[in-house]
């Protein structure tokens, strides 16, 4: 079995044409012929799949946190993670610079080529058979994923709270500041006019302690 | 034949469930159980067709020309100009407000509300029958793209020419202004020590001038 052979089989799917795997394969750095027209199309090939999977997935998701959600598995860390398990590193093919300076393990060419691939498959069979080798290769992070994190960070959800109600943005004070300079911890209150007065959060900075005052009005307000 | 046989009609395709042509016409204005979802994923699958038909059309066009004509395509404007020709506004549901402020002809509920039409057949029958409904109803915008209006604007391009050969950029210098204060006339020379010293431009603004010395520029260097 020849290497592209191997990769194939990891795939899940063997190109007709040998040559399209190729330029799926190849960095710009190394010639003309390069995955980049290919990784356009599958990059709105992998949106669409992705879109649709998430659609179905979370019926009561709205638009804003389905988008959220799909840029939490479309962006280049999780690709290149995607990548990574299918041992994509392995068969770049690079130009001398690239090859000296790394790229066959960089997030960026990664995903790049994950990409690619994606768009040689849609351009050999069709929507049907990339988006079912999309759902084989995304299964664990498409599992990972709940509707929980498309939440906004607790001191915007606090604020939006209160201004939907026409209530004043709450104050955050620094009320205790323990510890030596590289080891603080950081007390802050959360105050507001129709906030209880015992509303603390602690952290490591100033904003984490906030962040954590605003989680504690979350839960008092039965919004957490 | 009822309001909505017709829009089918003009759309070519009939959905077997009413309930989902509805939900891509209704705004959110109007109810929960609005298009914001299918738009979601109608957004998308209107990307891949659109890649795939640049991709398939525009053999030598590379990845920044193929995403700058897309990007001419499913822009909002282009959109409703398409929704416009399918009278997709004689058919929005839309609450009280929106009706009365003339949502209706609104560019971005139009487009909006396309997206989910094309969001609801990909629902119904998958990727096909949904490209080829996007290949009829965009077959003028599409027929209309040409690779040259990809092309950088003149003094882009005059500058990334001229920084390859290492040379100076050039300078544009306001040679003369005609004309009262709401109708002049600028002229403008662009000048290099690679240039030849005639070449001016004329407009109704310094930019529109300076763009025009810098066409006069490529014409003279053969690039345009």
């Amino acid at each position: 079995m020849n290497p592209l052979e191997h990769l194939e089989r990891r795939l899940g799917y063997s190109f007709n044409d040998q040559g399209l795997l190729t330029r799926a394969l190849t960095h710009r750095s190394q010639g003309a012929k390069n995955y980049e027209r290919l990784e356009f199309l599958g990059d709105a090939l992998l949106g669409v799949v992705i879109a649709e999977t998430l659609y179905k997935k979370f019926e009561t998701a709205n638009e804003g946190q389905l988008s959220r959600l799909r840029s939490s598995i479309v962006r280049k860390e999780t690709l290149a993670r995607v990548a990574r398990a299918l041992n994509l590193g392995e068969h770049l093919l690079l130009g001398p610079g690239e090859l000296k300076s790394g790229g066959f393990n960089r997030d960026s060419i990664l995903s790049d080529v994950l990409e690619a691939i994606i768009g040689g498959i849609y351009l050999e069979v069709g929507h049907d058979v990339a988006a079912a080798r999309i759902a084989d290769w995304f299964a664990t992070e498409l599992a990972s994923l709940s509707l929980s994190q498309t939440q906004k960070d607790p001191k915007t959800r606090l604020q939006e709270y209160l201004q939907a109600r026409a209530l004043a943005p709450p104050e955050y004070k620094v009320i205790n500041v323990e510890g030596k300079s590289h080891d603080q911890i950081f007390t802050v209150q959360c105050c507001g006019s129709e906030l209880p007065p015992d509303l603390i959060g602690e952290g490591a900075s100033r904003k984490i302690a906030e962040q954590n005052a605003a989680t504690a009005a979350l839960k008092i307000l039965q919004l957490d």
